[in-house]
């Protein structure tokens, strides 16, 4: 029978897909007294999604204090579960992480707490760091593994940030408009912004650069800029362009794209023209749908992709590979 | 705290949005033994959300036959259930209903099964229908009612089919092309052929039928055509096009679009002219849009709208109010 749990955390994971960055967007649930918990990794350094959903769950029937690092919430439930977890049914997209890293090992918080059985969405892909799984059935916990491929789609981002992960953004209208000021909602341009946090570097076009003469940073959100590179077949990039006085920022203006082989996590923004040049090149495809029609100029293109998650909110938000 | 299970069940019951006419499309959940079951109502005359949740979860813990008539499932809950589901919690985006129709009364069988609680995403709309929620908690039931918009905005065609819901659809690439033979999946075609096994009358621009010469029919499903109007300022329709040889089926070639004041669920299919014409008299605009640029005429309009809801497969649906 289909797993609609497996949906719903997949789901929830996506909301921080790239903002865990350089962790892998993870969801979790628990059922315990008949009841479900859900909780996602948002942001490295923070508890892992097991950890917040076992957290919810445990908080909901009991007395604990309000705790936020992932050290001091694994310490409080060792030490004050009581079997609590003992007929809860847990469901994460990743297996649980083995190691200790920033936070500790959740596998062995899992062991502890000793549910009736963990449900894995995608074995841990990084070499030398699985075994969460033996841990837990070492344990006599009952232990699945689904091999589920939405589970994988989900931290394609993390596999290849071990070497390097690049994606193009597209903001468009619903007839594929793409001029004329901002297209995209607030609560999609705080998205970006949220997103260019975490990047390592911004490719833009330097046609882009010259008509629209963009800062390129965080600001929306308190974040710290990305390096730039401005890909330009000739220079004559004016310097007085906000983009070049953000702070601690490197800028490169070049006829290359070389420049991304020595970055990790690489965004693109750009038109019409960057986007064929390239379209081939990128590992995904963002686009940001505004629910509008709007008789400007159409992106044209020829290309094809496979839609690998959506969402909605004021804009529609379409991954592709 | 949100209610995930929520943003589960209406995701699932919208999968069978319009399929379900002329009865609401409504998801349900049960949680039971630490466990989550999920129901939804997929075909009017089939059995409702809550008892497909019920039935998935009795089914899976206890010796049970195989029953699709929703009567023999109430019967066979209601004389073996033995107190399963007494510390179940139950969740549904409707007020289960308390009347009975083409199948019994879902809180009557709610009453008898006693889960320990029912949270109900919004209440039932027809006037007379209601008093569902009255009875579980005159049964001892703990009852939720959460007015969830999402809930509403899942029935608002069925709200409006008391009367008449109109809605265009409309196929498109992700850069707005819209001509160029079949844009969209087969898995869209068949979504397609399924509502129009639905719906009353299918509205069309008179350019499209001496284009296109569709057929406009089911085949694709095994299914009936509805009643077809052909708007056109001028007649000039060859009635040799194959829409004209669907047996059962009435065409009305006409200059207005009054006809569709005698119908209760109409779907509108047609170009930009068609479009924009009445884009601001439809209740509802659904898009199947195809995931790929294509270098061909582009739809023009000018037009803005709320996302109700999107679900991707092959193709993204977007329904937009």
């Amino acid at each position: 029978m289909k797993n609609f749990i497996f949906d719903l955390i997949i789901n929830e994971a996506w909301k921080y897909q790239f903002l865990t960055y350089p962790n892998p967007a993870v969801g979790a649930a628990v059922i315990v007294n008949n009841r479900l918990f859900v909780g996602v990794h948002k942001k490295a350094g923070e508890p892992h999604a097991e950890v917040n959903a076992l957290w919810n769950a445990f908080r909901a029937f009991n007395n604990a204090p309000e705790l936020e690092r992932s050290h001091d919430i694994h310490e409080f439930l060792l030490q004050n579960h009581n079997g609590f977890f003992n007929d809860a049914n847990v469901y994460v997209t990743l297996e649980p992480c083995a190691h200790s890293g920033k936070t500790p090992s959740c596998a062995n918080l899992l062991k502890h707490l000793k549910p009736k059985s963990v449900t894995i969405g995608w074995p841990d892909p990084i070499i030398g760091h699985g075994g969460g799984g033996e841990i837990l059935k070492n344990a006599g916990i009952k232990v699945n593994i689904l091999e589920n491929k939405r589970c994988y789609d989900l931290i394609e981002p993390f596999v290849k940030w071990q070497k390097r992960f690049v994606f193009y953004k597209l903001a468009l209208t619903m007839n594929g408009s793409i001029t004329g000021g901002y297209i995209s909602s607030d609560e999609s341009l705080n998205w970006v912004h949220k997103i260019r946090d975490k990047i390592d570097l911004l490719v833009i076009g330097g046609n882009t650069v010259r008509i629209d003469r963009p800062t390129l940073d965080a600001r929306r959100v308190g974040g710290r800029a990305p390096d730039v590179l401005i890909y330009s077949k000739n220079d004559g990039i004016d310097r007085n362009i906000p983009l070049f006085n953000v702070p601690k920022r490197k800028v490169f203006v070049e006829d290359s794209l070389d420049k991304i082989n020595n970055y990790n996590f690489i965004m693109i923004e750009g038109g019409e023209r960057l986007y064929n040049e390239i379209k081939n090149l990128v590992d995904w495809k963002v686009f940001i749908i505004s629910p509008k029609f709007a008789n400007r100029f159409n992106f044209r293109s020829e290309d094809e992709f496979e839609i690998l998650h959506t969402m909605s909110g004021d804009d529609l938000i379409v991954f592709g590979r």
